[in-house]
């Protein structure tokens, strides 16, 4: 039942998410790496079809077998896609429709959950409902794009129950680790993805690491320093990313009369100077860093350290490229691509964000994207 | 009277129209030369209120000043638009926003109507109608591309209040037309676009062409004898383009268990060998001709002689190139961007189809589309 | 022997025209649309090898087989071709390979024209002798572009043996000519293009023509104007491809120290007033004469007027689109490909330049481009 | 003087493995990341005439002002370049002209060097011999691009003087290697990279690593097994990688009549089963790997197990990302720009290669490429 009642609250709270929105907010894609919010609230839902009811659950009757290609993301194994960037093409089913295979699934489900599955169905259930918290956060971050580039700056209305930052970010000493073999990596008995495995030792050189994170204000010291015209911060690829797409502020800022402003959940509001940047990419972490003469942590540094700073209100870029751990093994089928097939070209970003799924961070949690993607809720911790 | 008459007809013609419509179905833009449906209702909207309410009735306040920007289609003189391929990206405003825009601008258009403004905006007016009636032809083939490339091929529910063709097919004698000195373009009293004149004379040879349309049993000869893998019967562009494009077929067409199906408005359906055939790009229908060792009219010809055949379903290919007409001018400020601009690299189409609104049409029509676009309700007439 | 002679003289020009070029000049393609030097020294040598030498000369041995896969350019009939983006990619066949080549197919062609070919080969000859007249001018012009985008702007030497321009370009009255059936197309026994038949009758309206090009100086008033800055000049088309490729000068004009220059023959040049425009687009064609409220000619237009006015230093921009003539025919086979098939989407030009190969012109000629390129020697001529 | 000894003999290495090419060779760029032989001619004269002989050398006259812009690469503090896919554009300057610019440079090196310049200039004219060695390579794999791709398969004629592999590469038992503290990183008193600095500590878990590379037969097996159609073995970005772009075999294999075939120095020859197979990318050594279920190394396990098996003849691809190591610095200045700014987006091999200069390479050596990039001599060797 406590499995049953996780279900029921995590899959509530993926719906309640769009409270506010118009319908004809849940069907654009205005850029090929953001998903229609209707195709995250069906594709979460095919995820539970998918792989329990219709393998597991006696007697289930798909909803809509056409489905199975619509919400289909990424999983090779299971069949045809939709290719990505087409998902904003299409009109139906509709956010209507979608909702009813919700229900259909959602009845399935719990009926299935009653009926007391075998526990070795227990973590492929909890993974679903990891995966579906994680769509929760895209969701966030998609609806934040999707109104965030509309010409009329539409408010998403009431902030989403967030968690209330109550850190304190003024600066700090930075923290000295002292050199040595430390473990990083999950331990204990809870969930965890693959990629969070296996737990191994790492050698960490002496390092220092700030306590708190890069604020607004001293992100602009860094563009009125012209940080953005100075090919001596940039990574090669970074500075054509720059270029080739006028980059000149963190994503979402705009000068209006002067004045910098940002576009949040509310509409646009003015850049508070004493809130950690958000929204920039790798690019601009480590050309941020480079420009204070110093460097992001690696994912290790992070993890050995974090139990001393207060972490959770922005994904922090790291220095490590994605890569598996020692040890490191795909589960077979469908569900070993969820993480293992995406381990190149991709960099870790620690800790979690003010959209992330209540209970859904950890200290060993493993989060990655391309170094240019920056609506995220990206932010910048410093180490030496 | 007569003219709001007409105004309330035409306006709400285009709203039911689009009955059948999801609000989802509203929003999306799967290719850059379709646009949303709640663009069409907005950007017709719009004509009205910066063409005639604006500049001419008292006391009128524009119900959103914002509207300008993401209504304008290609009118560089009124001001900065939203790029097109970016149309299907907003979300906002709403359909429910739109359509208040609409009431908006129609009571006033009514008042302003029925105080009865000088004569010379007459023609102001019935220009902004005859605009509104090519936007309700593209809503219907813009609505028919969004839902025939859905892969849940969706029904447009019954099918649109249509011209019931009641033209005889059966294949007739070319009819002849003796060489000499024509006239052609557009005379009389009536509304006509710029395009249509001056009138003027042509000399022809003689010539001979086909009474009716290319039929699908037709076409599917060619298709059947390779003709889409010869490249002696197309342009060099549209050699290029069939194989860049992997054309192997009209527009809509399936080939389900070995047997073409169409998409139409009903859902898929089977190709109906009798039917003129629909939704073919010019290349296509010049390599037709190529293939049967004839050709396409010209415009002049088929002008001449349309008198002696039935017309109206299909838009018609012709050979001609859409060029400015002896003594052609632009008309001065905004209005003056309606045709002339886009006199280079366009084919003529003669004609009319199930999809032009009633009374729409008339034998000196001058449609034009780039020579790859076939979704349109186009179709083929030989000559030689 | 006068056909021998012809080969002999034509042949040996073209190879000349390289006399100056380094090695490493004949290699390049620095844009789709110009071809390597040695491309065209194979490819008008391997005109003549695949269709005289090969169907006719007994006893002939072909080079190299692999040739007619390097030098074929678009016949598609004749088999598998080298995408024509990639011909800058090909450093072998070296141009001393290319040169023996030619010298192969001389000696051949010389012995079976001394063997006095059947007179029905006659035609195809002296096609091929078109043919490479054509390449001369295409061989002049890509020579041009691909030093005049070249930092070091080096010269090509002294200039090609080209005619000298006597004629005088004082502005004059506009010739008017007086509404009628006129008839345009190739008449008498020479050599003419397929494209130029069949002479027909056109019923033009009175129109007048310039008898002389707009001049540099004139050019210079409509960008200083503003006429590239303002839309309502141009095409819709045009429009795009101003802004796109941020066009504001005509090709090879660089404004250095706050004088305009050009590249020619002998490098950088003071831009001369008086002298006719040059390198200019379709699209800047037509704005110019929209600045000046008048227009392009119609290639009959032209054609009618051409003996009263001197022609031969530019090839002129028309208002026409290349379109079949009533009555043309494609000839069956490969030579069917050479004109017919490139009958959409450009636009005829009339006339002649200081790079047409002697003797090559006509009143009749059809020359013809798609209305962005420029890199040929063109220039305008208004009519109204 | 023993200085300008390796002075000379480097560069006239550099000119010696030019002796079989064409003219034409020199020129040609068939894609982005090939640069024209001539360019790296010029380019690391530049080198010394940029960083020695203009802040350094008393009166040395440049050869030519304009070649800073030509021959500039990546060094963004320096001034303007060529964009990357330009030069390939670029006939001038010639063949000849680079060789007289190499000479001009050499000249002055020497006067230059025999005046003993300070010792602390001494690591800077190292720096120029290495990156010079490097570019040997770069030069030795853009000719194997730009013959193997030309139609013609033209020979390089005998092969470079390069080293005699007389390595076994019979498969033996894989090498253990116990968990535990390790250090990596150049040491020593000779030259390095700043990208090897700062020898440091790693944890390795206990691992094993085979002592031979992959064969061509054995990759043969999993091309014969369906690995290029089986996406469970890719990672998703190398999956859409082979399907974009067709792949179905390692780079320069060619199945003519069934047999494999590759193109070598000397032209086409069957593939020798034998031979460690050649030109793959990173995607497809992971791919092999996983199809094994083993991995490949990590770099730090390379670097400690590589005295123990023989290295040399493939670049052999890590499952390391390139990153800084600990303590990495970058050096001021244009020098700076070297490794430092690559550090994203690319994996790290390890090794050296058939093409790589005589004693360029050393154990800790770090090369890095992008994962898709196989022209250059890499290869597979296994881990688990």
């Amino acid at each position: 039942m406590d499995l049953l009642h996780s279900y029921k609250k995590t899959r509530n709270r993926t719906v309640a998410l769009c409270d506010t929105l118009e319908t004809e907010d849940f069907v654009v894609q205005p850029v090929a790496f953001v998903s229609p919010p209707k195709w995250h609230l069906g594709h979460t839902t095919w995820f539970f079809e998918t792989f329990l009811l219709k393998p597991y659950a006696r007697h289930y009757t798909a909803f809509d077998d056409s489905y199975d290609y619509v919400f289909n993301s990424y999983y090779e194994t299971v069949g045809a896609r939709v290719i990505r960037t087409d998902r904003g093409n299409l009109s139906r089913p509709s956010v209507s429709d979608v909702l009813s295979y919700r229900n259909h699934v959602d009845k399935a489900m719990a009926a299935f959950l009653k009926a007391s599955p075998s526990p070795e169905l227990d973590s492929l259930i909890r993974l679903g409902l990891a995966h579906e918290e994680q769509h929760q956060e895209l969701l966030l971050t998609d609806i934040k794009y999707i109104l965030g580039n509309n010409p009329l700056f539409p408010s998403y209305g009431p902030p989403p129950p967030l968690p209330t930052p109550t850190l304190s970010y003024e600066s700090g000493e930075f923290l000295t680790v002292k050199e040595g073999v430390y473990e990083i990596g999950f331990q204990g008995t809870g969930f965890c993805f693959d990629n969070e495995l296996v737990r191994h030792k790492v050698y960490l050189e002496t390092y220092a690491i700030s306590p708190t994170l890069v604020t607004n204000a001293e992100y602009l010291e860094f563009m009125e320093a012209g940080g953005y015209t100075d090919f001596r911060y940039w990574h090669s690829d970074g500075w054509a990313w720059v270029n080739d797409h006028g980059i000149e502020a963190p994503l979402y800022w705009h000068k209006i009369d002067g004045q910098w402003q940002r576009y949040g959940w509310k509409g646009l509001v003015a850049v508070d100077p004493a809130a950690p940047v958000c929204h920039v990419s790798y690019y601009e972490a480590a050309a941020y860093a480079a420009w204070k003469h110093l460097r992001l942590p690696t994912e290790a540094e992070w993890e050995i350290a974090a139990e001393d700073f207060h972490w959770g209100l922005r994904w922090e870029w790291t220095e490590s490229a994605y890569l598996p751990y020692p040890g490191f093994e795909k589960a077979p089928g469908a569900i070993g691509e969820y993480n293992g097939k995406f381990m190149v070209n991709q960099q870790v970003l620690r800790g979690a964000s003010e959209a992330t799924s209540p209970g859904h961070s950890r200290i060993s949690y493993r989060n990655f994207f391309q170094p240019e993607l920056r609506w995220q809720f990206t932010g910048i911790r410093l180490a030496r």
